[in-house]
């Protein structure tokens, strides 16, 4: 492995970390140079972090953010328990999913009112394959990326049985020769679960737009992590997590974007009462709502939206463009640092950085036991089957002297073969 | 309206609330003599009720259980907080989707493997209507019910678009009627949200079977508030809300029933990864998990879980047979009163208590106005257009006193006009 500066996503303003970096063999004063000049620095403060552990698996689950007990606490007792059925009207109950995906948009480059938290990421790419194929009628082919996260691909699976449209799972490097007059809609994830390697979203969108097709962008490990810009992007389609960078909780919503422009034909398929034009008529016919409230179905969530809308202050004040300098700035040293101090993994991240997401994953063929051994020192990442070690850096809390730190560990467990006790090549469930 | 004593669901052992009752007209003191007399009036104190406020509307939000703030806070600031991704193992997340299902089906006549926790009730009512069309092959008819609550039609609707289905409701005195050798599946909620009115679940579901029909109950008005066994009725499918008589909080988790007998060939079209068989394999293709796991989609909402989990302890030890007769002399203490006491009120929920939920609906052409002047006075209610006020008991914390206090506070209301005020005629949105 081999080291590479960040330069382009550092296009002016602020000083690159990793430019700043020197060529001799790094030491942790470095790593704590770079964290006296970051300027995200003081937003670590805004979550809790447990004592002796390095996190490196917001990609999965994202931090507590300081300011979520206590709004729980008053949602729970206040709002559920003295308001009551009142607090639907009196606390802001009903307009939280359009609330909050209004915040939501703003990291992911959209306008307000094409973002709707409802649901799980499944289901709403659900919602908008079914949407999407029926504004292509005569087209019935939805193209996906091998390689994807499952349940896109399984997700897709079902709709092409239940519609009689056909799924086609490509390479990522044939996704643009796949695009043709027969697509109606591509479905990919912008930075891949396993990899973290970045499609191009701008050029992308506009091949398949040239053809005819739609595309949905699965935004899981983008919202929250990367610079995002769906309307610049000229996207038709996204949906995404809450629970990973945007740091919603366990099994937090999930987020919609409908572009404006497909508002008046959007038709989804899972037609429940709150996606109904006036849910409070009780009329037996349905009607959909207009805009972005048809994608609801049942009653939304509202203790994990407001989980999560508490969890999205945590943004106040970032840019997003700094947070992807500080996120590329943290995978460049652990990408170096690993290069330089512990040989025989392999990297199955891109090392050009515009093609990186916010994790960085190894591969090893004792990646689960590593894993274990590095979970057991308080040092979390996340196993993927076959052999991927992934690091997520949620540029928000992960500092460079937690990057020093894990890869010093990392570098003892492979010299003392610590990874080879019992204990953790024994496998058991790991997210 | 003519008050009418509850005998049919007091067959033997407890000393039935209203048949206790005296023919003379009744004071509060008769009110306070079947609270002192209630096997369940100990439940009240697990939950907390905000003072001044008489609840009538756990049908639509369940009050919060006492113990429900103090899990919250451990699992946000602890589970999440310190445990992070590990309480996906370690904190028991995984198996809470069955875990709590199990905990509901104890409370619906269910096998514990039967009941799972998903979604919501409109996305686990798509599940279940697709899957039985499924089971089905050459049958495409759907029936309903004229004035079911309208997601059901909704997504009965929204399936039979997608799949080239028919969806046909029917008055409720003529579903029997319209069971058929051309029906696939019929769609029912068990007790209607509007009047109250209770089906036979056994008779329509032998009914049913005898015509090669499935049937789908909607327990969402059933569940902790009835005695149900599905089970024992032979049911085939249910769907349930969380959030209501279960007490799991706004917008809590769903649950879905599958007899064991049909889980061999479940087969439910929004295929999401935690629906796999093996999730943490990443495979790319999609093959169910066996039994019903497969109604999983994307990641559980923990918290919604938690919550819920926790709020169902306020139904440990309670005999569900006790907990219907205490509902019925709740019922029946309302209706005789507001006979007695407060003229000009239609009664649109049934006098016979086989046939009568936990609710009373009255019907007034001033219902919204009404309803606002009783919430002004702490008496929670709820209106249903166009002219429904509805009164849910939730047996586990209402008293005899509330009723009597609430027909007290309605009494006044008419006799004084004091709903004619402004503020109660103009309308808002209300749940």
């Amino acid at each position: 492995m081999a080291a590479q500066a960040s330069t382009a996503n550092n296009r002016g303003h602020l000083e690159p970390f990793a430019c700043a970096m020197t060529q001799a063999p790094l030491t942790r004063a470095h790593c704590e140079a770079l964290d006296a000049q970051d300027p995200l620095a003081g937003c670590r403060d805004r979550f809790t972090l447990p004592a002796g552990v390095i996190y490196l698996d917001g990609n999965s689950l994202g931090a507590l953010p300081r300011c979520v007990p206590e709004r729980m606490r008053q949602a729970v007792e206040q709002e559920w328990g003295v308001g009551l059925i009142r607090s639907w009207n009196d606390a802001g109950w009903y307009p939280a999913p359009q609330r909050v995906g209004a915040r939501v948009a703003q990291l992911v480059g959209a306008q307000g009112h094409e973002v709707i938290m409802a649901d799980s990421t499944s289901i709403n790419l659900f919602k908008l394959l079914v949407a999407a194929l029926r504004m292509r009628p005569g087209r019935s082919l939805i193209v996906g990326e091998v390689g994807n996260f499952p349940t896109d691909a399984y997700v897709a699976e079902g709709v092409a049985e239940l519609t009689g449209a056909r799924f086609e799972a490509v390479a990522p490097q044939e996704v643009m020769a796949a695009l043709n007059e027969q697509v109606a809609v591509l479905s990919l994830t912008h930075v891949n679960y396993k990899t973290g390697r970045v499609y191009d979203m701008a050029a992308i969108t506009q091949r398949a737009h040239e053809v005819g097709a739609l595309v949905i962008w699965d935004l899981a490990h983008t919202a929250g992590a990367l610079q995002c810009d769906l309307n610049g992007c000229d996207a038709d389609f996204a949906v995404g997590c809450g629970y990973k960078y945007l740091n919603g909780g366990p099994g937090a919503p999930a987020f919609a974007f409908v572009a404006q422009r497909h508002h008046a034909w959007l038709r989804q398929p899972l037609t429940g009462w709150h996606g109904h034009a006036q849910p409070f008529a009780f009329d037996q016919g349905y009607r959909p709502a207009p805009g972005m409230d048809q994608l609801l179905v049942g009653t939304a969530s509202q203790l994990g939206l407001i989980a999560l809308e508490s969890a999205l202050t945590a943004f106040d004040g970032v840019d997003m463009a700094a947070l992807r300098r500080k996120s590329l700035s943290l995978s460049d040293l652990f990408i170096r640092l690993v290069d330089e101090q512990v040989p025989g993994f392999g990297l199955a991240t891109p090392r050009e950085p515009d093609l990186r997401g916010s994790q960085v994953s190894l591969t090893h063929e004792q990646g689960y036991a590593i894993v274990q051994a590095l979970i057991a020192r308080g040092i979390i990442g996340d196993f993927r089957a076959p052999d991927i070690l992934r690091f997520g850096f949620a540029a928000l809390y992960v500092r460079h002297v937690d990057i020093w730190d894990a890869v010093a560990a990392l570098k003892d467990i492979m010299g003392t073969r610590e990874w080879a006790r019992p204990e953790f090549m024994a496998k058991k469930a790991v997210t």
